[in-house]
């Protein structure tokens, strides 16, 4: 039986991310699950923070953010990231720390994957502040590419190790791999 | 070493919903993973679907959608939502149906949890359309909620058992539950 929960935006899983921003010209990381992927072809991404947030005013200085994906082995200080603001303490000191091509995007060696994103979009609907950003370029370590077929692709998502969470406000592993995408369901017709 | 893999939007995990919507009176549903959390209050949820996509018609009509998450078990029929079109096929007869709040955003019954939204803004960045809904009511199956302390709480995401994805066009599973929200940085400092 289906029982009405409220208003409750129960989207899962969720990924955990720092995002990455230079505020004042000194880097800043914020733990949030509020990213996602907006499209592939053109390349868009998202991350929606609270208006009053410190990461804010750095993502508005200069139009950029980095998106970076901490491991399992990282959850203490990733959670941290999410208590503590940057107004109070100097999160430039947790990690090592690197940039691309935009400049103002810090990102995180640390991290697997990490995504420089220039802003194309920001809006805010009550006190959530959007930022669409447009990926400039996605830096991976190299043991986390495979190759297939003389083209590098990306690892299976166990090894990335991500941090995954939900709205029941637990963290997760990720599990076993269950299929291949546009395959699954080829043969598929109501009545096999 | 960090190796620079061009401009792809690799966020991960990806969540794989249904997304519902009524082209001319008739259910629709599409397969997405660009979909995510904006927000819990006000509670924001977005979709972002290809500007010549059939449900987009629906959602424009109504101004309303659902996103329901199928479970492991739904994987072909999900997958086969997702490579054909409203256009050829009718997706109505694939699922059981019901109606919430809205009377126009229909919603799986198969499916543990079905959220269903009222737009309340929606933007295109070249040919993707990017529809931004607020939650009107949220629907879970009762044997997916726990009591804690007399209140009645999201189940462990192992049960709900989603269908996860990610850009190495693989299909996951969840896997163990690693730690608690706000909890597991509470003591930690770069000093420990």
């Amino acid at each position: 039986m289906k029982v009405a929960y409220g208003k409750s935006p129960v989207i899962y899983p969720i990924p955990i991310i720092l995002a990455g921003a230079n505020v004042g010209g000194k880097p800043n990381f914020e733990t949030l699950g509020d990213v996602g992927l907006m499209g592939i072809s053109p390349p868009l991404v998202f991350i929606s923070s609270g208006k009053d947030h410190y990461t804010n005013i750095g993502i508005l200085e200069n139009n950029t953010y980095s998106i970076n994906f901490p491991t399992t082995d990282m959850l203490a200080v990733t959670d941290y990231c999410g208590i503590v603001s940057g107004r109070d303490v100097d999160k430039s000191k947790l990690f090592e720390i690197f940039y691309g091509e935009l400049k103002t995007a810090p990102m995180i060696k640390e991290c697997p994957v990490n995504i420089e994103c220039q802003v194309v979009k920001e809006f805010s609907i009550q006190h959530r502040q959007i930022f669409v950003g447009e990926v400039i370029m996605t830096y991976i370590d190299e043991e986390h590419l495979q190759e297939i077929d003389g083209r590098k692709v990306l690892a299976e998502m166990s090894q990335l190790d991500p941090i995954i969470y939900a709205l029941d406000n637990r963290y997760y592993k990720i599990g076993e791999v269950i299929g291949t995408g546009y395959r699954e369901g080829q043969s598929y017709s109501k009545n096999d």
